[in-house]
Order: structure tokens, then sequence, then C-alpha cells
């Protein structure tokens, strides 16, 4: 047993303060039942801490997405080094190591996937253009963009009690990076863990004050102040979701409302599946592990495990035995594989929906209680796992409806892949499920019939299996949500899940202003021409819009044949007079790859310079061919600049140029267009860490 | 004066019948205030319709989305042909054939722009993989994609009076394209110009059955019958958006509620212009033309033009004299500018709301009434543009709150832009904003400035003035929606809105699995070998995961030297020995160029086979430098396949392959990856057009 903890009086952090209130509600622990902490809000002007958000939110939306980035990266290995502290409390939630590390070190991990997606993905810029730019008229003298700029207003974020600490990352990161303050509104129980980890990352110094408010208790008024730049973000039941929507204020000013509830999510074994398959094991091991794990307080979770109703004794006798090996008790000890609920409440309510659950389906294992190793029977909110079978599902309604939010699963039989698509749908919509098969065509079956009402859907088998995640694990990459009973929201999902915090706004005018306006070249606009060839600026003195008029090249037959020759590609098109007529240009013509090569060797500064290196292309577009006697140009224009972290250890500073090419015939016919991506040398700046002293002898004598 | 209309009977079109009932509404015409038409919804089975829809969308979701894009196309012909029936309902709503031009062809002009954008950017499938491949391990054993498949419900359209044919196809062909089937649901007052077209789209036969029905009238109990995939896209006022989105079955099912609101769009005339500037009178002109255009009943239309203090007095005489122009009456007649709004019912609320503008702002433009060209000042709904002047609108209320959805606006002036900025968002989210101006930096500024409150911006200046489409008329590929005020939805926006139709799943699987269900080759998945050279294969035989691994190549000095001399790129890295060696690579690499081209050299069929052309790459990334003596070889791997229409006129049908491409060395490092994209051979089939004899001679002697 451990110590009787310190009354924890976890406050909330707002307008710029920390903010506590000596009474409140208390908290108990959900291994021995001991009070834990005591939270309240009293006192705490909502209206202020919103405007206070917004004001705020100035700063953030002044740093671009790579200082974000930045700043993400840091802070997460600044909690990285406090993660032990998070570890202590978490047991006191009822939750073992293991699941506290899927909170703890997921909710880090997700910090810096957002990181580095942000960098790699997104522009160094406070705006996004995204798409193709769209040519609006045949003049070529108005187009458009569509581009994505910060919501001007705070992300309210409302979590459940389950991840109080990955639960609130998921959420800051991404709206972090889209440059919107956080307020985050942690459920009860578990609010000292979110608590302690929000004191260090206000303590960390590493966020612009403002982009992290927490309100620990509860939230008052807060959502009457909400205005239309605001947006919510809300984690929890079904019912709780539907009542916040429905806010006149949320409604009247169409303030976003994005839901995640928890859904009765299913796992399918395949109909091919053999008992002796290893994806029977996978399946049985993945339902279990995800029964247990968190003791199934995980919206994710499986809750109807569906199986070839000629399977269905075989896969009871493999989860008993699974489930056998699942001891009970004090997380805090090494032999407990699973902790207890969050709280005797959440137990109770577990309880009375296993009752109802009776009316459709049987217990087949657990129901009763087991030995405890260490924890209090009364006092904590244990439950052993339990099993149910529901023998003709398609005529059920209980395991369809109700949720147990607790480790519990109701077994269902199935006879054909259109029954067990069917009674994924039941469901009503989910986050995720799992189809365990090694036979692709049933795979690819049940993935397209169940997509329409799900979020994410895992195929497990013995070729992912030991990579995989698993069936219950959202992805900082992979959408996380679901249509109908889940919620209908999207959270994650890469960048997407970023830019669920921007305005989307069509931007349309002549293509030089338009350039002006998002800082990417766009064909048809104005260019500026030097004495200086473009590759012999750096990064820092490289314009966009700078550009290049290349000189004439008549291509002839002789290049044709060398080119042929060299690389050995004596494709008829080129070298076949008999052939090439009968092909679709109705000639011989240039190799497209001799075009392009014949292009470099105009545009290219030969010399050693700041452009390092062409290392790759892209929207390469061969438009008309260029036949024998052509003469060829091309124009070269700087189209975007991406600067590039230093990386430890990197000497020379980069950043990305992206030239726009066009080659262009004797008749002013573009021949080929592409993009093609340059390494350029930039200079030291104040993002890239100090450079380090050459060898030893460099280092100065003294510190 | 036209003649008195016969009282047309509107019906409705529910689970594939025609429906009417005697007695209903009556609707009266906008110029004489004659009844034109009775509406009723009476008896419809609102539960049985949507329940048809869903059991027909099966039929619609079959086809996959050039099918459909194809069907959508040729129903725009079909109703093109028969446009001069709906301008000829149009003239009763009160508009002129210019209104009504926006109206249909508009309308019809958005199928075929769906229909093109269809074909060219999606695949000729039934779901939509989107974004790349997610690397989810080390290993690449396990990754991702996300999908996108047609919802399985019911998309309820429910239109606004303004636009009843635009309005209708607009939300009509994005939904078709996803494969969800439409009911529609329009606005009385214009409902019998809806039913007309929706008349002819029905008598087409173009459409499957049930991907199109029609409730002419009251929605009864529609709403209550709705289930978690159906979705609704509402446009109209805000109030009565508010009150649809709280439907307890909307909310509990989560039902996506897509809301477009009008807004109190404003345009800003910038402060560098001068009033000789062509920008002034760009400004002037599109003010008025948007205060008079369908009687200034359209959500995008400029409510609140705002120009620089010193300006105000010579752009209310500019407005005086283009206003003066513009004549009323019955716009059956070709001497009338201006029509009447929709209802006498309308102007009622226009005037009360001229009335509430009063405590903020003066008339100084209209007020009064003026001469009719026809029509009954009485009876028909009338109404003078009226340009009202808010001098301290910082400070003001009705004008940013209220709207009279007429042809009326109100003229604030601003001093700084700062103030500009902030006086567009105190309408607190719009549908559009337009700046004219030709000074690049102040574009950037408004534009940058307004982005978080706009759904789009238009620059107006005397580049893109001859071509632009102007402030008030979404376009197919841009955003159709706004934050706030403006309802916080999103509609058009190219195949954005399409996807709005369609629910997004992330699958996770093996490479191998991935491939069998989204139908795209991913490296790392299984190929198929074959002793056919896959170029020697047409668009039909070519198989997703087709390959062929080449022979190996050296690369020595003699092949860069000649390249180089071929080439004309003399580029350090490949020819400099000392500068290389300073380089990134250290030493002397062959051009990325050669590479590949040797690449194509190894991997193609040189005799005339179905392969006609490599015409594009994409994706090139060089990923490791090709020294001196280094071996390299090919794999080539057939990734996707795209079927192209065959054009009328042309003879040989073809589609799309892509490869990819991977070019290793001795050590089977990666140097090289990128796709090539062919135009490939395939045979003739039941979507291309009949064979044309090649000349007479060949016709058949009879037919």
């Amino acid at each position: 047993m451990t110590n009787a903890p310190e009354i924890l009086r976890p406050a909330s952090y707002v307008y710029g303060q920390w903010h506590s209130h000596p009474e409140g509600q208390t908290l108990y622990d959900a291994i021995y039942g001991r009070p834990v902490a005591v939270i309240s809000s009293e006192g705490i002007d909502f209206a202020q801490a919103l405007a206070y958000g917004r004001e705020k939110g100035a700063e953030l939306r002044k740093m671009t997405f790579h200082a974000r980035a930045r700043a993400l990266k840091a802070l997460g290995n600044y909690l990285m080094e406090r993660k032990e502290e998070y570890y202590t409390l978490n047991l006191l939630t009822g939750a073992t190591r293991r699941d506290g590390w899927v909170d703890i070190e997921g909710g880090i991990g997700t910090m810096f996937s957002y990181s580095s997606m942000a960098r790699r993905e997104l522009p160094d810029e406070r705006f996004l253009p995204e798409g193709k730019v769209e040519m609006l008229s045949k003049g070529g003298t108005f187009v458009a963009r569509h581009l994505l700029v910060p919501r001007e207003g705070v992300a309210v974020q409302i979590n459940a009690y389950n991840f109080p600490v990955w639960g609130m990352l998921e959420k800051f990161a991404p709206a972090f990076i889209a440059g919107m303050p956080t307020l985050v509104k942690p459920a009860p129980q578990t609010a000292y863990l979110t608590e302690r980890v929000v004191r260090d990352m206000i303590a960390s110094g590493l966020l612009p004050e403002g982009s992290l408010q927490l309100v620990t208790g509860d939230p008052g008024d807060l959502l009457d102040h909400l205005l239309e730049q605001d947006m919510v973000a809300f984690t929890g039941s079904a019912a709780t979701a539907q009542k916040l929507k429905v806010h006149p204020n949320i409604v009247n000013r169409s303030i976003p409302f994005n839901a995640e509830a928890d859904s009765l999510n299913a796992a399918v074994l395949g109909l091919t599946v053999k008992p002796e398959d290893p994806e029977f094991a996978l399946f049985v091991k993945e339902v279990a592990r995800e029964m247990t794990g968190k003791a199934g307080q995980k919206c994710t979770a499986i809750r109807r495990p569906l199986v070839p109703r000629h399977l269905v004794d075989p896969v009871i006798e493999a989860l008993k035995k699974e489930l056998s090996k699942v001891t009970l008790g004090d997380p805090a000890r090494d032999d407990v594989r699973m902790g207890a609920l969050v709280s005797v409440d959440q137990r109770e309510r577990v309880r009375e929906t296993l009752e109802k659950f009776r009316a459709d389906s049987e217990v087949v294992i657990g129901g009763q209680e087991g030995d405890l190793l260490g924890g209090d029977r009364e006092k904590g909110a244990f439950l052993n796992p339990t099993l149910l079978l529901c023998r003709d599902p398609l005529n059920a309604k209980t395991p369809h409806e109700l949720e147990a939010f607790g480790p519990v699963a109701t077994l269902m039989p199935y006879d054909t892949l259109e029954d067990a698509i069917k009674l994924t749908k039941m469901g009503r919509g989910s986050l995720a499920a799992s189809v365990m098969t090694h036979d692709r065509a049933e795979a690819t079956e049940l993935v397209l019939g169940m997509a329409s009402s799900h979020g994410r859907i895992l195929v497990l088998n013995r070729d992912d299996a030991k990579e995989s995640t698993g069936h219950g694990s959202p992805l900082p990459q992979l959408l996380h949500g679901g249509p109908g009973r889940a919620g209908g929201g999207a959270e994650l999902g890469g960048i997407a899940g970023v830019k669920h915090h921007m305005n989307k706004v069509a931007v349309q005018a002549d293509p030089t202003t338009l350039v002006a306006i998002t800082k990417e070249y766009i064909p048809g606009a104005a260019v500026r021409e030097d004495t200086l060839h473009p590759f012999r600026k750096n990064f820092d003195e490289i314009q966009i819009g700078d550009s290049l008029l290349t000189h004439r090249r008549t291509v002839t037959e002789a290049d044709i044949v060398n080119f042929a020759g060299l690389t050995g590609d004596h494709f008829y098109a080129h070298l076949d007079e008999i052939g090439a007529k009968e092909g679709i240009f109705g000639k011989r013509v240039a190799h497209g790859y001799f075009v392009i090569s014949a292009a470099a060797g105009q545009f290219v500064w030969a010399a050693p310079g700041p452009v390092l290196a062409n290392y790759g292309l892209e929207n390469l577009r061969f438009v008309e061919p260029v036949g024998i006697g052509d003469t060829i140009r091309t124009r070269l224009t700087c189209k975007r600049k991406i600067r590039k972290d230093l990386r430890p250890g990197e000497t020379r500073p980069t950043g990305v140029v992206e030239w726009h090419s066009e080659v262009t015939n004797q008749h002013d016919q573009l021949v080929a267009t592409y993009d093609i991506m340059t390494l350029v040398e930039r200079a030291r700046d104040e993002f890239d860490p100090p450079a380090e002293p050459e060898t030893a002898s460099d280092a100065p004598a003294q510190a």
C-alpha cells in the first residue's frame, strides 16, 4: 500500500494568475478511497479569462508555424524530464504504469509528432496556402487560392477523466501549432494530474503567456461568454456533448463544436480464420487487452467482439485463459496487471449497465469478484473483467445502445460478412473498429463495408501485428473521431487537426497581387530580373519572383541520338522513324528527360555557390513535344522558400528553395513545366543552435 | 405587361411518385401581385421518403465518381436545352433575365464544373484515398491511409428563395458526385421554378431513381426521421438556421448541419486610391451592381461599403450617377434594369429594417419612390435602391447587426487600414468581401487582416477587373460559406464540397492489404512479376502491383562527362574535382537527371506498344548521391490507373497509368524515388462515344 497522500489543491490558471479556493469538491483516490484533492473554480471571472486569451492570442499569431513547433518540442522535452512526477499521480487515478504510459508519454509524444509534422508540412509562415492555384479566367489575369489563418479566439477544450494528460495535450498541440490559445477544462475526477502537468508547462516559460489557461473545477458561465472566433472541443459522454452543443451562445454565433464521444466499437474476427491461425490468437489478445487496459475506460475500447458463429466456443475458451492472467489490485504493485475504475460512482454506473445487458446477453466470463493484490474492495473502484455473450445480436438492442465504460465486452456471433458489417453499423457510428484476418479480399470487403460509419479501422494480421499500435490507440497522424454516436467530430489526423483551428478563406486576385499575399509565385505574375544569377544568391537573399530567362538552344537529331546512346533509352518515339510516324506525335521527338536535362544545362550556375544541390522535382508535365530543329529556352523563377532547422551536428545552415521552371519553344509554346527543389545555404540565425567550436583548441581557454 | 399567368400546381417528387394536393399555400408574382401558384406537401410520408432515399442510395453508390460525373454532364446538357422555360418562370419571381442568368445558367454551369472536376481530380472509383500513405512503423509493415466513402444516408437540402435553380444545383451536384441521394426542400416563394427544373431532371431518365427527391411545401416532420448517416445543408436566414440546428434529432444523432446564412459583407476602397484611379470607378460600379442585382437579394451582396473618409463625398456623387441609370419595373421589359423583391412581405421587412437603420445612419441616395416601367407599385414588390451613410461606424450598432435583404447598403468612412479591418470584422463573420486597390502591400495588409472572419475575399483592380467574376459570385472551385454570422458552413470549394458528403476513415494495415483495399500501390507491398514486360500490356491488362526489376548498370566517369557535354550542365558537383570535394557530397557525383534518364533506359520497352508516352513525373527525390563506379538498377511498379474519357474527335481510347520507380545502388540503398505518368492505350468501352467511320466509304451502304 502506498503512503496516504497529502491532500492536493490543484488550482486554475487564468489571466496570467494561479487561482485557488480553500473549499470545493473533494476527490477520492480510486484504490483505497482516500481523499486526494479538493478542487474549485469559485471566484474565476470566465469572461475575463476568455477576453485575456483572445487578446494574448495576438502574440501567438505573430509566431510562425515553425516557431510554434520549436516551442512545442522544447516543451515536450521539458515535460519528459519531469514525467516520473506524473506517473506518481497517475497511480491515484486507478491506472497502472502501463496505462499511464499511454496517457503521459503518449501525450508528450503527440506534442513531438505535431512539432515535426508542422516543420515538415507547413511553411515557416503565419498562414497556410492550401490546394492548388485556381485559374479562374482564360486570359490568366484572374486567379484564386485558399488560405488558412488562425481563428482569432480561444480554443475551449473540455476533456474526459480517462486521459488527464494525453486528453489535454492531443487537443492543445494542434491548437498551439495553428496559433490559437487554449483554455482547458479537465474532468474533475483526475484534474489534479492535468493541473500538475499544466503547472510545469507554465513554469517552463516556453509558452507565450496566455496561450494556455486552465480551469480546474466547475466551468460556471464560461460558455455564455464565447464569441464567434472561439471554438469548443469536447470529449466525454454523448449526453453531455448534446447538452453543450445546443447552448444558445454556441448555436447563435455558429461556434464550431467538436464532439468526441465514446462509442460501441467492434472487432471482427474474419470468417476465413481458423482457430490455429495467428489471427485467432491476435483477436483474443487484442480483445482482452482492450477490455482490461485502463480498466476498459477508453472511448476506443472494443465493446462488441464479433466472431463467426462456429468459433464462439473456442473464442470464449481462449479469452477465459487470457483474462485469467489479469491480476487486479493496487497499480503501484509490480504484480498488478489491472487497476481500478476512476471512482466507485463510475463502478456503480457500470454495474447498472451490466444489469441492463442481461435483457439480451448472458455473462460467460467474470461477473463475480476475485482476489485483489492490494487496494480496498469496498472503497476502491475495482471491477473484474466481464464478458457477455449475445446469441442473437441482429435482434438485440442493449449491446448496440448501452455502454458499460469499464472492463466489459459483449461477444456476438455472426454468419456472413454482410451480417458482420450490419452488426458493426448497429453501433450507429464508432471511433474505431478492428478486422482480424489475413485474407486480403475479406479485409477489403469488411473495411469498405464498414467505412461509412467508422473513424478508424485497423486490419490486424500476422504481417503487421508486430509493429501495430493496436485497436485502441489514436495516432497523431490519423483521424480520431467518428460519425453518429461517436459525436461526429474530428481530432488529430495530422495537419488536418491543425486546420480545424483555422479559418479558410478563398482569395481572388490578379496573379501578381496573389503572389504578394501568399508569398508563393504563380505563373503569370510579375517576375524580378537581376544582373546576379539567382543561384549566386543565398537563401536569405533570394526573393520570391526572382527570375532568370536563359539563352536558347536548338535541339538536333544528334542530341537525340547521343542521349539515347548515353542513357540506353531507345524508345521508338525518339529513334524509330517508322514507329514514330504512326505514334501519337507523328514524328521523332526528343526525350522528355533530355529536355529537362538541357534546361538544367541552361540555367545552372556551374561554379560552387550557395545552391548546394537539386534534390527533388515536382509537378513535371511535358506539354508539347520537342521535335528535331525546335529551339528551347527556359525561365526559372523562385516559387517558394522553406527555412530548414539546423540539426545537431550539422554545420551548414540551409533552406529549401523551390523554383518554377518553364521550358518554351521558338513559338513561345510551353513544352515542359515543373518545380525543382534546391538546397541553398543561409546565414546562421537566432533559431539555430550555437555553433560548436570545430576542435578543442578553438574553445575559449576559460569559461 | 405579360399575360396573366395560369395558376401553377408545383408538385413534390417522393418515393418515385409525383405528389400534389389541390389545396395549399397560394403564391403571388412579384410584379403585379397576381396569384401564380399553389403549393402543398399534404399527405407526404416523410419517413418513407427518407427511407426510400437511403435504400436507393445503394444504386448511386455502385456508380463510380466518373460515371456520376458523366450523368451530371448529360443532365446539364439536357437542362440547358430547356432553359428558356426556366427564364419565363424566372420573370415571375421579380428577377430580370440577367438575374436569371446567374440563377439558371450559373446553376447548370455548376453541374458542368463538378462533372469536369470529378473526372479530373477523382479516381474512377467508389471511394477516395486521401492524403499520403502514413508510415506508422520503422520496419514498414504497419501503414495507414485515409479513405473517404459516401455517407449512406440522404442529403436533405433546404434552400432559400433567391436562387431557386442555382441554390438547388450547387448543393445537388457535389452530393451526387459524392454518391449521396438528395432530398431538396425549396423555399415556398419560388418553389414553382425549382419544381419546373426538377421535373426535367426526373424526366431526363439520366439520374438513378431515388437520387433526387423534392418536397414542395411544408417539410412537416421530416427532420424527426433523420438518421445518423443523413445530413442537412441549409441556406437561409440565421434565425431559421439556429432553430433547425438544435432539432433534438439532429443533435442527438450528430447529424452534420451545414448552414449558409446571409451576412453583412463589406467592400473596402483602399486608402491609396485616388478618385481618378480605375479602382475608384471599379468600386462604385461593383457597389451599385451588388445593390441592384437580384434587387439586392443575395446573401453575398455588399451591405457595407467602406471608404477613406476624404472620399465619402466623391463616392456618394459617383454612386448617385451610377444608380440613376437603374430603371425599375417589369423585368419582362427590355428597358428595365432592376425588378422587384420576391414579395410584398419581403419589401415590408426591408422597409422596417431601413427604419431601424436611422438610429445610426442617414439616407443619402433613394428612400423615395421613382417611376416604374411596368409592374404594379402597390401589389408588386418594388423598392428603389437606397444608400445610407453612417458617419461614425466604429460606434454604431445597426449597420453591423441588421440586414435589409434588398437594394440597400450603408456607406461608412474609415481613417486607417486597421480601422477598415476592424469594421469588416464588426459584421461578426461574412461570406464575402472585396478590396479595391492596386497597391499590393495595401491589398496584402487588408486581406490577411480580414481573413479570419471571411469565407472569400476579392481583390479587384485594373489588372483583374476585365476577367473578374465580381464580388457577389460564388464559384464552384472556391469555398462558399463563412464563420460566425455567415453560418459557419462550407459549400462548394471544388472537391472539398464533395468530401462534405463523405465519411473519412483512417485504415491501418500491412502494405499489401492496404493496396488491396485502396487500389493504389504502396512501397513495401507485395508486387507481381510477369514474363511479359509491363509496357507491353494495355490499360485493361495492367494490374496494380505489376512490377519489373531491371538489369544493372555501372555509372562511370565517362557517363558523367558525356552527360555534361550533351546537356551543357557543368555543375561543379559533377565535373569539378576541387569544388566537389568541398561540396556536400565530398566527391564528384552523377547528375540526378542522368540517374533518372538511365533508369528510363533500363525499364523502357523500345518497340511500339500500348504505352504511348511518358507525359509527367511527380514526387521525385534524390535520396543518395550516385558516385563514379556505383551500380544502379530500377524497380518499376504499377501504382495507380485512371481511365480517361475519349473526347469527341479522338480515336484512340487511353488511360493514365502511374508507375512508382525506385532506383537503388549496389548496397540496395535507395538513390532516387519518383512516380511517372504514362498514357496507355485501352480497349474501347461502353462509356466511349461510338466509333465514327474513318471515311465515308467505310460507312455501311444502308442504315
